[in-house]
């Protein structure tokens, strides 16, 4: 099996096993007690928080550890947006973050906050003008991830930090995506991060606060972590995960350039190697182990099922690959194509055979998918039935992707050049694919227009 | 060292160790993904999950795991308190609840709701009358702890489950400290408990939620846990926890026989051994492994200091080895004494030669501390103030506790059967102690008065 799910998780770095295993034994007592095994435990959480600090680049007394990193946003973001309440109760995030802070952004509205989402371009970065203009005199605190989960793109935080100190108003920076490759530039105010993202143990994350920040954190807190984090430390993962960030950092710059190789392969081999497949993510300023590209004419669950079967591990922001029906927001808000998507997100370590493996496996693995869909191989002309106004209706409704982009394909070369294709069409991710269908075959998207189920979606033959 | 402190933290039990090893290899992987890794770690989870509610006693979908017990409690009260939200916002706590209860009661209370704290009687336990009293029309909740963790008091659990579901409220039951020993028995709603009290790892709790009890998640959540404890499971921790408790349990009762004998030694020895002792906490009706007692004339922090020096590892619920300067709200609620307060709390697997070794060592211990501060050894005279109206006046205003009593016990010789001393007294310890000396030693306690600088405990002599 080759295991190129990095992004979601990385298996557990050789250091962190070790630190994990002598912790068991030293580490397991309550390190608020005064007795010898107490002390014990907190000299090593105190070392632990001093060489996360360093390795973040902040005072050990401005880091707590948090059950996640999922929690870490949300107790970060309830904690600055309370410590700022007087100021106002705007909160600005990008579309692209990753859900545990869009979800903190859903309660915040739904307790009467207002949330800005700045758009991204097409390559899913944020413009820190984006941010400037986003900034209102009511802002109490603004969110950016360093670097995106989905396609790699790293973002302006420096730039965004800059242009939010100059307001007053506070930057949370998520940087689950980035920390175990660097610490986060720019001066930020709040970050978080997530330990099994950097090969940690699960069940540590990181909530760093600078002095001087107002943080009033929210719901039961007692004595623990600075009255940040409630409840008993997860001690020897705490040990692990600060061992481990201190391992990787002195193997990120090699690593990082060895990764950095693989992923500039695939980018560059996918699209010669696979028809109608679209690489996405800013093709320089991109974390050094991610990929992503999407195949026109695939559905992503049966494409992670047959590469699963032949030995890859890897995920996808297709819709038909989430319960909620909806392609991945980060897609949705780059406004490219979601069907057949596939996120390579290589762990520290990966083989070059692996990655050519996983090049020569693709194409084939792709067409089979493809021909069971009954994908158009070529310019093969296809049913349609004729509207009554000129206009070429395809009716997709109650289909799922990608079968309305693959009956469009179908039936383009039946107009002429000019002529109109309508698709009717109910799956959430048509909205998406078929306008980046159009850019990508270059046809011409017309716009959507309400139907009986579902929209209809028209599309000029231009070529 | 002998560790007695296995209420806090218990160290890990092997095979909590032998399960947590083996699924850091197999469980690092995100659950919620489609591919191997993936599966086989959602196949561990399913099962920890139906281990774990096997030995609660409810379905695996009642069951999530929380990043601690803490963190259980929190989420626990938080969702049955919204899900009853139109019922009302009163809620019923023991007196003796764990902090992590207290402290919600408090955000609770912070937040417009109400709270009723039930008492409970000298041996640390509530009687089933009290909650019945204490329901309400607009009662939300109820919570009450099996068994308490300072001194091992068992509670009616089951009568007070019966007294909630006649009025048709939920009874949340924080379990922490029985769960390794024994399913809750009784119709409770909802249950709380902590794998590192039980010899599994930190960073797991459990929350369990009855069908049918109304329940709505607070803060933000995601699709993990049923939605009701939000980030990336803690995987390695959650098997090991489930292993555990299946573990603990199948050796509890001859465990519990073989404890519960060595806590009866040092119950029945310790008012022996020491003079001025009192062993606290019902004598029948407890935990096997708990006995808590406290000491005449001494101060909790020397006396853990030096027991940490004979090789003891102990906690308090002296004010003084606190941050708060207040002593331990369990001890206040039974009212009893907390000046010298040692709570030893035996792991399984406590050799008899360590407690032999522990009841030979105290008394020691404890005189030599009674000798550094000055404790009155047998009915010496000392000085006092006549206050002017026959009153004889202790003045330790400043002065920490055992300091109040120590003085007071100095000069009751001094008046005449049926005089009185006031002790002047700012030390919150002193307010709880200085009846608690007066029923150990048979004297009346008068009452407290205002001073100008905190109280005037009025003591007459009986005897």
């Amino acid at each position: 099996m080759s295991y190129f799910d990095a992004a979601s998780a990385v298996p557990l770095h050789p250091v962190a096993r070790q630190a994990l295993w002598a912790s068991l034994d030293e580490g397991w007592a309550d390190p608020a007690r005064l007795y010898r095994e107490g002390r014990r435990a907190r000299m090593l959480l105190d070392a632990a928080r001093e060489a996360a600090a360093e390795a973040v680049g902040c005072r050990p007394d401005e880091l707590v550890f948090t059950p996640s990193g999922t929690r870490a946003v949300h107790t970060g973001i309830a904690g600055a947006l309370a410590g700022r309440r007087r100021v106002g109760r705007h909160l600005i995030v990008s579309a692209v973050e990753h859900s545990s802070v869009l979800h903190a952004g859903e309660v915040h509205r739904a307790g009467g906050g207002s949330v800005t989402e700045v758009a991204v371009n097409r390559e899913g970065a944020v413009v820190p003008s984006g941010y400037a203009e986003a900034l209102r005199p009511d802002t109490a605190l603004a969110c950016l991830q360093s670097a995106n989960h989905e396609v790699g793109t790293e973002q302006p935080v420096a730039e965004v930090a800059e242009a939010c100190r100059a307001a007053g108003v506070p930057l949370l920076v998520d940087a689950a995506q980035s920390l175990g490759w660097a610490p986060v530039e720019g001066d930020w105010s709040l970050l978080t991060a997530s330990a099994h993202k950097w090969g940690g143990p699960s069940g540590v994350g990181l909530l760093v606060v600078r002095k001087g920040v107002r943080f009033a954190p929210q719901g039961p807190v007692d004595e623990r972590e600075s009255g940040r984090v409630a409840g008993f430390e997860n001690l020897p993962a705490i040990v692990a995960a600060a061992a481990s960030l201190r391992a990787v950092r002195a193997e990120a710059a090699e690593e990082a350039a060895r990764l950095r190789e693989l992923t500039e392969r695939i980018r560059a081999r996918v699209p010669r190697l696979v028809p109608d497949a679209e690489v996405v993510g800013d093709p320089r300023r991109r974390l050094p182990g991610i990929v992503t590209f999407s195949c026109l004419y695939v559905d992503g669950e049966t494409l992670l099922h047959e590469l699963d079967r032949a030995g890859f591990s890897v995920s996808s922001g297709s819709s038909c690959t989430s319960s909620t029906l909806t392609p991945s927001h980060v897609l949705r808000a780059m406004g490219v194509l979601s069907e057949g998507n596939v996120r390579v997100s290589l762990p520290p370590g990966t083989a070059q055979e692996d990655v050519e493996r996983f090049l020569s496996v693709l194409p084939g693995v792709v067409a089979g998918v493809r021909e069971k869909l009954g994908a158009p191989v070529s310019a093969a002309g296809a049913a349609g039935v004729d509207g009554g106004d000129g206009v070429l209706v395809v009716d997709a409704v109650g289909r799922r992707c990608p079968i309305p982009v693959i009956e469009l394909a179908k039936v383009i070369g039946d107009v002429p050049v000019g002529g109109l294709v309508r698709v009717l069409a109910d799956d959430e991710a048509a909205r998406l694919d078929i306008p980046a269908w159009c850019e990508m075959r270059g046809q011409e998207y017309v716009g959507e227009e309400p139907a009986d189920r579902g929209s209809a979606y028209l599309v000029r033959r231009v070529s």
